[in-house]
């Protein structure tokens, strides 16, 4: 069954002053957006409210009416303000009742931290009369999910953190079965081409088909590529994803690095250096660090990283890491002599199987002539050393960052992934 | 006047099928929402709708029963998904017709880019009969202002990059001119005290008055606190602002660091030492390069930054920096003594004014059974070293990004505002 034959129209009401006061953006909405996408669910309408239960109120009466699917998010709390639950329990002329499981994690939360438990926190743990519990694995207020009428109500909590887990574990599977579908996705990770140079790439293998379907996001720095495939049950929706994956890479070569919801060449590259027992170090100019910085977000890095340089000024190059003056003075800090130099330098001081340097303009000025962008990134190898010119796009940290991706990028080409 | 006063309900109408598939998040009207706070104009409802006439026309009319001031974002552009504008000169019964400037505008740019000008390109210079045109500075579909009825319609571009300027230069000065005030506001910027500690020593001052109001925003990993006066022009709105932004900082003492919207403590400080010509260096354990990639930012910081170290393992505490080994071996390395080395070693070897040493736990895992987020930060200056021991919270990442915000915090306590 394809997604597009179901037909179920979704509607999500976000709740709450905060939003309209412009304090929090919602990125709920667009998660959830995402996922219903997938499952081949259109979503018509979106609104957000205050915590106002008439309002709420009538935004539910117009949804009831023109809506299959009616997700609140927000306002489950135990504070005054959190009104969701009463309001549509209230709406659905229904009473609140307890959850026993939502309850119990109340009673052994409030335990744990050595809080007297109190009638606003037990009011977590409610939910309307007939709702089916969706379990909050990352936070203490339940949710719900009510079928009235032939439409579908659902109660989120607002923080992202529980939101989030309790879309993709809960809501989702549910509604996959109520539309009798298994959904299987992935997102392949890739650094080092345009989005319109992958665009025009996989146009062929996007337009070939419907399912799986394929889309490209732009997530700086990296290009990210969903790949989702409907089918009656899981196994079979996962088989429908594995050839067209791995056409996609065929077609994209080098620039993917991995796969991932939130993507971080860093950490495909860290893990993997940690994973080989491979050492790393750096000496950085342009970058400032922003390299070494990266790699310092990976943890157990240390197995493999004993540390490294910012050389920032030419006359540090010297010092740090010997770079000879007389070089630095014949072709420029710019240029590949200069990114060999500091890439070998840095090697023999640390001591590491592999050594980067970075050298080049951040911008926003010119330097040596060079425009900003220009980058020289040398990789220096138990083999010898490559140096790879690059001229990239953007603001003086934009380049930056590109630069450090295209680092990481340079050493997984050699070490493999 | 007071913005409570002018009692106008404002509606937000975000429009584009990208927002309902998730593809894109609504930043514009978070942006507008805060802006309209600032006024006192209180906004009741904001919805989503997708590219699509009737939908868009069912929502015009519930807004102008309901509203005083109807924001439609987005759907101004040359395809033919952008039906905006002519929704809402179609429900307001009125022609499109073109607007000079706007028109111009893209006739230049055409020929400033060698391109044709097509007829869906001038679209971008239509607005609904009757309407102010609003001029697009940073793009070119013009937006506008339309009085019908009683209730203002206004219509702004999708690109938060065109909208946002939209709305602070030519929204809301014709909002406040509306309401007959005049509107000034400051963020002052604040590192080092947990939100809850400045709610708390802020409450007097926030519920004492209503003009100026007080906003306390967490943007980690600093609190900002923004004054907003309302008056009857801008000179006497001003003046409202000063004496509590000094009152506010007198309040919090050494907490504060800066005034602007988008903050950095890197940018603030790494700006003082380049007025002062105040040199510096680091050698970083925990934060890997973290603090120098943020030094990096600052455009110009070559002039007092000629690089550091990232001594991550204990060894290149002794090799690169001279930390002896006895020392690191006696007192362990997340330790005050091993900090105060690592700072005056730094200097000693960069010959810079100042430099910081950075060591501790990152975490997840603990070191040297001290917990994560134990930090020690030394400071070598002229004048002798200091070290402060920080406890921080969060996650690995967190804990890095906080001790590197400290770092700048202790060296401007040193070199000065």
């Amino acid at each position: 069954m394809s997604g597009k034959e179901n037909n179920m129209k979704a509607e999500i009401i976000a709740v709450g002053t905060e939003m309209l006061l412009g304090e929090i953006t919602d990125t709920n909405s667009p998660y959830l957006a995402r996922q219903l996408a997938q499952l081949g669910i259109d979503i018509y309408y979106q609104e957000t409210v205050g915590d106002n239960p008439a309002r709420i109120t009538a935004l539910l009466d117009q949804a009831s009416r023109r809506s299959d699917l009616v997700v609140l998010m927000g306002g489950l709390g135990p504070t005054a303000d959190d009104v969701t639950k009463e309001t549509v329990a209230a709406f659905l002329h229904v009473p609140l009742v307890t959850d026993p499981v939502a309850q119990e994690k109340l009673t052994a939360t409030a335990a744990r931290l050595q809080h007297a438990l109190t009638p606003n926190n037990l009011i977590q743990a409610q939910l309307p009369q007939g709702a089916i519990p969706l379990a909050n694995r990352t936070g203490l207020a339940v949710g719900s999910w009510n079928t009235v009428n032939g439409t579908v109500y659902v109660t989120l909590p607002g923080p992202p953190q529980e939101c989030e887990p309790m879309i993709s574990e809960q809501l989702i599977p549910r509604l996959a079965q109520a539309t009798h579908q298994a959904i299987a996705s992935t997102m392949l990770r890739f650094y080092g081409l345009t989005e319109s140079v992958i665009a025009a790439k996989l146009a062929p293998v996007i337009n070939a088909q419907t399912n799986p379907t394929i889309a490209i996001y732009y997530q700086f720095p990296d290009i990210a590529v969903r790949i989702t495939a409907q089918a009656a049950d899981q196994a079979a929706a996962e088989a429908l994803i594995a050839p067209v994956a791995e056409k996609i890479k065929d077609l994209l070569g080098d620039a993917f690095y991995g796969t991932g919801e939130h993507g971080s060449i860093a950490q495909v590259v860290g893990q993997a250096l940690i994973q080989r027992h491979t050492t790393i170090t750096a000496a950085e100019s342009l970058t400032a660090g922003a390299f070494q910085a990266a790699l310092g977000t990976v943890p157990g890095i240390s197995a493999v990283f004993p540390g490294g340089y910012v050389t920032y000024a030419p006359e540090q190059k010297t010092a740090m890491i010997g770079v000879p003056a007389a070089l630095i003075q014949q072709y420029g800090v710019v240029s590949t002599q200069t990114a060999q130099a500091m890439a070998e330098g840095a090697r023999q001081h640390v001591g590491t199987d592999y050594a980067l340097g970075f050298t080049g303009v951040a911008g926003p000025d010119t330097l040596e002539g060079q425009p900003a962008g220009t980058v020289f990134i040398g990789l220096a190898s138990p083999t010898g050393t490559t140096v790879r010119e690059f001229h990239l796009l953007g603001s003086r940290n934009e380049v930056r960052a590109r630069a450090v991706a295209w680092g990481f990028k340079m050493l997984q080409d050699v070490i493999g992934r």
